[in-house]
């Protein structure tokens, strides 16, 4: 790391063991699917530090004393991730205990791995709290199974939103396609236009059923479902924005077949229903 | 289902309403890796129907007198998946409140999926409770990061142990190496040899990392690892056996680069190595 020396040599003074850093997964965003080392680390720990991912109703539960947002930082000198990786070696190196908490689990799309080489190569000791992703569980919630028996043998994760300074696309949706598994993407609301066609154009049948699950397992999640030909359209009549998950393939029509009896998560049955598509709960 | 009426219609007198099922992940196997709404359900659950995939730690929280072992049933008229699904069924239909529990996440490779929809098919209400799946948070504990943006922009989840009914490998290996993403390999350690070869033979380098994680996040958790042209003899001469995942792509190599500074869930560092391919923790 061309920056350990100039940014993380700022405490003085710090002689006694450093405190450890713990990369605490959050779970999907409903409080109780965090994981109950990831509840009991978060009263443990002096400092939290977080982003706006975890959701509101998990940030909403950390006393405000020890709550620091990372995530936006105006004016500052390095990146965001620049001072996450940073303020995570200050404070350890003070002795504090700190939870990186980050949402869903700290290895899916989360740059949790760039934070664990930093701590490393800074020599803070750490810990990784794995955590449900929403990848799975989005889907799980909606009545979707990620693999079924009938259906598919692989299930892959992919990020819509990709790292801006790569060329192109890194994602080979053709080779996606082919595995003839269940496809779920994070983050990919946006950009849902470009690999439907580009998983229509590698020979991925239209009629593909596609579910996105906005929000989910948060008290106003949405589901919203189509097939790989009409997602584009539901997705502009139902509104769905970010956060959200997009779930391509067999498994996607399950939620139709066995919604009337899937009790929600304060377990009552959906209370709303804007259309057939789209179902608040 | 075929079965619906034959095996579930053997409750009598159960005018009132039925009781809901819970489909619910255990986790890994550290019963801190539980959700705190899992943990909730088995207080709350009159019985508890599991199989072995939770780990002792787990099952030896649940009170016996709550307990039901569906895995294991000797000269019974059903399959144990027939008689997972009746049971469930019959004991709702009794007014009870039940969990099936299950190891990782209930829909990552578990046949949750079969379960719901035979609840669904028998109007028994349900409610799908997420959990860690092993083969992100195994990964996870073991310094290993299933996505990072230096080196994957997609993970595939793919199950070593398919349905024996298939018609040959309904695995694409050969798609999946494709990808360019990390792989993980659930219940692939018997078959290694011949998924490393299928992928070898579809193009993919030799020297690419590969990782071995047994019992993941369980006290006698070991970690392999190795290449995937070395990672069969690696497995034999660490021993390796179910359950593990098998961890495959650049991902793979991380471990070692952070493995000094990981502690493990104790709290401390691996106390015994048994070389320098093979780490208890």
């Amino acid at each position: 790391m061309s920056d350990r020396d100039t940014h993380d040599a700022t405490v003085e003074g710090a002689a006694s063991a450093p405190g450890t850093v713990y990369l605490v997964g959050s779970g999907p965003g409903d409080p109780e699917l965090m994981t109950v080392k990831a509840k009991r680390l978060l009263s443990e720990a002096d400092v939290v530090l977080h982003d706006k991912l975890p959701g509101p109703e998990i940030l909403g539960q950390i006393p405000d004393e020890k709550r620091e947002d990372v995530g936006k930082r105006a004016g500052g000198e390095w990146t965001p991730q620049e001072y996450t990786n940073h303020r995570m070696v200050e404070l350890a190196r003070e002795g504090k205990s700190v939870v990186r908490l980050k949402g869903g689990d700290p290895f899916v799309f989360g740059r949790g791995g760039e934070e664990m080489e930093h701590l490393a190569d800074e020599e803070i000791p750490f810990e990784v709290v794995p955590g449900v992703t929403s990848a799975i569980a989005g889907a799980g919630v909606a009545g979707i199974p990620v693999t079924h028996r009938d259906h598919t043998s692989s299930v892959s994760f992919v990020t819509g939103h990709e790292d801006p300074t790569k060329a192109e696309s890194a994602v080979d949706w053709e080779a996606l396609a082919a595995t003839g598994g269940t496809l779920v993407v994070l983050m990919g609301v946006g950009k849902l236009p470009k690999y439907a066609k580009a998983l229509r154009d590698a020979g991925m049948d239209g009629e593909t059923p596609v579910a996105l699950v906005e929000r989910a397992t948060w008290p106003e999640m949405r589901v919203a479902t189509g097939t790989l030909d009409t997602i584009v359209d539901v997705r502009d009549a139902a509104e769905i924005e970010p956060p959200a998950i997009t779930v391509i393939g067999e498994v996607a029509a399950t939620r139709d077949r066995v919604v009337d009896l899937l009790r929600n998560r304060t377990g009552e049955l959906p209370t709303e229903t804007a259309d057939s598509e789209v179902t608040e709960e």
